[in-house]
């Protein structure tokens, strides 16, 4: 029977945060439970968070208009994408399981975990106009988002300061969970 | 009479894009309203978006245990934020008027965008626990969230592939926006 893998994404600029424990227990309880697991450590990796045309080997089709989406879907086709790219792409593919790892920064994922979304998830990869929400991709693999706050927990009740949590994570979990990869697990 | 600032805060790579031309007409109709007006053009400055310990000059509070925010904070009470930090903070203080001018990627900011918000709106210099929301440090300048999309208008209605795009802006202009900058006047 084929191992099971996992992808951590995984974005705390220190060894000794909560979020580096957390990841180091689902590292553990993962492998205990017989899968592979991949972390892809962005702070560590020094990970490119800006989509820029350095993220496509070659020529562009349209350098005078340079529309990031456009010259990336073209770039996956013809396999021209940067390697730190075509890297994540392929621990994605071979995941069953992704866990993001963060701490909330104003109200959502760091920079760089943005960056991740950003540049990895290419149209014609990740989804096409066909294959989106319950006809995704990757609707089979499962997702996890896993996150610390600043705030107390009464602070993000729906009667709290900022309000029901659930609101700012809807477009995380609903959205570009759901749009591509992880219909119906999204959030545990 | 003191001259009013605006800053547009720009996220696009092309100088061919609609964004640009969008940014470009809200220089020319500010400028003729007879303000001053700021452009932080993002790509264009290699801004960069990933919160690490490079934005702080100096010795770090807690090396060991490397806590952003925390260390940011104290960082600016003591002037010892990285230039291009300083920069635009200075920019944002001179501003009466913010407009965030960027293509929706994922639902949200790009990366690069993300990360201005992330590294520039400092605790202590954009909010403290006492000062947010109504009682916001910065709550009486303006603020508009001007953006293109990949999908078109019938995608984003209530009944639509993507669902009414209020609800994955929400986050940006109730909680981002009104947290910190812009109470009431937010979205256009």
């Amino acid at each position: 029977m084929a191992q099971k893998t996992a992808l951590i994404v995984y974005a705390h600029q220190s060894p000794a945060s909560f979020n580096a424990a957390a990841r180091d227990v689902a590292v553990q309880a993962l492998t205990k439970q017989g899968y592979k697991v991949l972390v892809s450590d962005l702070y560590a990796m020094n990970f490119k968070a800006s989509a820029t045309a350095e993220d496509i080997k070659g020529d562009l089709k349209n350098p005078e208009h340079f529309i990031y989406n456009n010259e990336m879907m073209v770039a996956w086709q013809d396999g021209r994408l940067s390697d730190d790219i075509a890297e994540e792409q392929h621990k994605l593919e071979q995941a069953e399981l992704v866990i993001f790892q963060f701490p909330l920064y104003w109200f959502s994922i760091p920079a760089i975990m943005k960056g991740w979304i950003d540049r990895v998830l290419t149209q014609g990869f990740a989804f096409t106009l066909q294959k989106m929400y319950d006809n995704g991709i990757f609707k089979a693999k499962k997702a996890i988002l896993s996150f610390t706050t600043g705030g107390t927990e009464s602070m993000f009740k729906p009667d709290g300061v900022h309000g029901d949590i659930n609101v700012p994570l809807w477009p995380l979990q609903l959205l570009w969970c759901s749009f591509t990869l992880f219909l119906d697990y999204c959030v545990e």
